[in-house]
């Protein structure tokens, strides 16, 4: 029984947008870099704003007190937000932790390992960051990796039997999205009572999820959420209580929920804020599902011309590409290096591969305005006609 | 034999200060927050400029990648700043860390409690965030308190006497400056072949010290380096290399220093350009030394007050009161919270006392202007008349 089926997240017809292929607004550069990355403009005007003066305080947002009445504000609209764009239920927590992304490849199994007396975890290896993930989580028990796409370069996520979902395992984790290798789960594998862990990072809020699916959901902020530094956690409360002895206190999510606001100390309340402000933006433009229809149309510029061309390969298989990061080569290093180049010219900034993959690579997440990838899908055309 | 002898810091004589007692420029605050706390109004200026477009990019500070050279250059030169601000040896390390002072509460003794075979640290016991530090601590090996001013209510900083420093410990940690309390070490205890470790949080930068006479400092940003969540590390080389097994890779300082400029993860890249700013600041007004002559002024106007009044009484002991953190009481709380309200309307924002000791704490960071304490130093003497 085949647990997931990968289907193209572009292959569905949409309509052309009519994106006016133009520079970006305001002196700025269409920003693809994969994280820290683009935020919306008006979010960043607004952040500009509050730096000098919050809310009349005659402080800015930087600096006041985490113990704030503005500041437990803040908070309080920000997790009120993420319950409800992502419809997360009452018997979950969300948290916001230091660290980013990868402190969570250590806390999740330091919190989570326990869950059963074998101390035995599942880990799919999709890429360099799935696989970082469960070397970390071998510290702390054993390990075990049921799939792997390896053999192929991570060109796809692999197949999950459920044969493979060992009864005595404490979870199964996945990287929903692999950012270096531009490859996603399209479905998310049913893991029935077996805790499935996410790390979301770089698709988090892009996409609807059914969290009732997850045990635990996390992902460093710096591509749909905010600056990077920060990581929001999502886990069902049943899984707290869990942590092995001489876990670190900010790393103990049962610690940290013990906290009303994920204060366990000082939190980067920059940071958070910044969060805010883009919970406040996704709202506004529609919700995850806007989001969504949003980022399919935006992928789907670049994945046509890749598909239409003799000259540009996509990486990842067609059935399983990521709407958020677009992976794709050139027929030699320094076409590429040319291409990456004059396309920082034309305004397209950041358009270099991951050093795991090399190539290039379109981080186009929530933030970036269609006319991004419509401008890059021009630049395509025009390079290939050029140099093909 | 005593190892330290705290003498006062502001009972040397220091001349009357010209500053104008009169509301913060920039329709601002004068803003005594403990932390996150005011930053200087130019180096904020400036963040606001870089948010838009750095450098000529033509994509914000927060928006640009860890791996860009114009990052790198930004780490770089933080790395250099604080060599040079701080006279740091060569065989020193320069490390930031996510999670704050707090997190280190846990790194220091996951990395030092093994330096020897009894796993034994010395914990100094001068208020409630060493006390906390202390506590962490007691999960990874014996910690023991050679000396503490509990029975004082935190009023002092403990002596230290030579025979207490066992010859088996691998550490001993000090609080240098007590945040909540408003004590702080003015002169440093020899602890000889003893390695030192100062959480230096709250007066980093603020005064000059010997950094060959620590093993590790560490210290928050949220006070005198920058937004929350960030922290910053100074530790001799010799001590890498011993930390616990399981210890987690990002709080793991031998790991850290493995990458040259503390790219474990991403790090937190707007934190640390904003540290950056302030860095250069600091240089700009004449270093660390040209700040603690400054700081020293700034908290004599307000000791000066309460020295010579009947109604405030100062919290610290004389002899051990910190620059950073003038902490005080009124008669009774219905007076205290009065002050704090019409303090408020006269433009001095954050006077509350921290919750572990009540009262007014003045937080005067370096990036406090004199014209604040002045015109706080106005608003005391003139409370007091009104209500004395």
């Amino acid at each position: 029984m085949t647990l997931e089926s990968p289907h193209p997240a572009t292959q569905t017809p949409s309509p052309t947008p009519k994106a006016p292929a133009r520079p970006a607004p305001g002196n700025r550069v269409y920003n693809f870099t994969a994280g820290p990355a683009t935020f919306p403009l008006e979010v960043m005007e607004q952040v500009r704003e509050d730096l000098h003066d919050y809310g009349g305080l005659g402080a800015g947002i930087a600096e006041i007190s985490h113990r704030s009445q503005e500041f437990k504000d803040i908070i309080e609209e920000g997790e009120a937000l993420l319950h409800e764009l992502m419809d997360i239920p009452d018997d979950y927590r969300v948290l916001f932790c230091h660290g980013g992304g990868q402190l969570q490849f250590s806390m999740v199994p330091l919190n989570l390992i326990g869950l059963k007396p074998a101390r035995k975890a599942l880990y799919v290896d999709s890429g360099s960051f799935a696989s970082r993930a469960a070397d970390i989580a071998t510290r702390y028990g054993y390990v075990h990796v049921p799939a792997h796409s390896r053999e192929t370069d991570y060109d796809r996520v692999p197949k999950l039997d459920a044969e493979i979902l060992h009864q005595d395992a404490s979870y199964l984790h996945i990287t929903s999205n692999n950012t270096a290798m531009g490859t996603c789960w399209r479905d998310i594998p049913h893991t029935g009572p077996l805790p499935l862990v996410a790390d979301m990072t770089s698709e988090i809020l892009s996409r609807v999820v059914d969290v009732r699916r997850f045990g635990l959901i996390y992902a460093g902020a710096q591509k749909n959420l905010g600056p990077s530094g920060l990581a929001m956690v999502i886990l069902r409360k049943e899984l707290l209580g869990h942590s092995l002895p001489g876990t670190p206190q900010l790393l103990d999510y049962t610690s940290l929920a013990s906290d009303r606001h994920s204060m366990g100390n000082t939190p980067s309340t920059l940071s958070i804020y910044m969060m805010l402000l883009i919970l406040r933006w996704v709202k506004e433009k529609g919700g995850v599902s806007a989001m969504e229809k949003t980022n399919a149309e935006k992928a789907a510029l670049l994945y046509r011309v890749i598909d239409g061309s003799g000259f540009y390969r996509g990486f990842a298989l067609p059935g399983h590409r990521s709407p958020m990061n677009v992976t794709f080569d050139l027929p030699d290093a320094a076409l590429c290096a040319r291409f990456v180049a004059e396309a920082l010219e034309a305004g397209l900034y950041g358009l270099a591969g991951h050093r795991a993959r090399g190539g290039v690579r379109a981080s186009i997440y929530n933030a970036m305005p269609m006319g991004g990838p419509a401008l890059l899908a021009e630049f395509m055309t025009a390079f290939e006609r050029a140099n093909g």
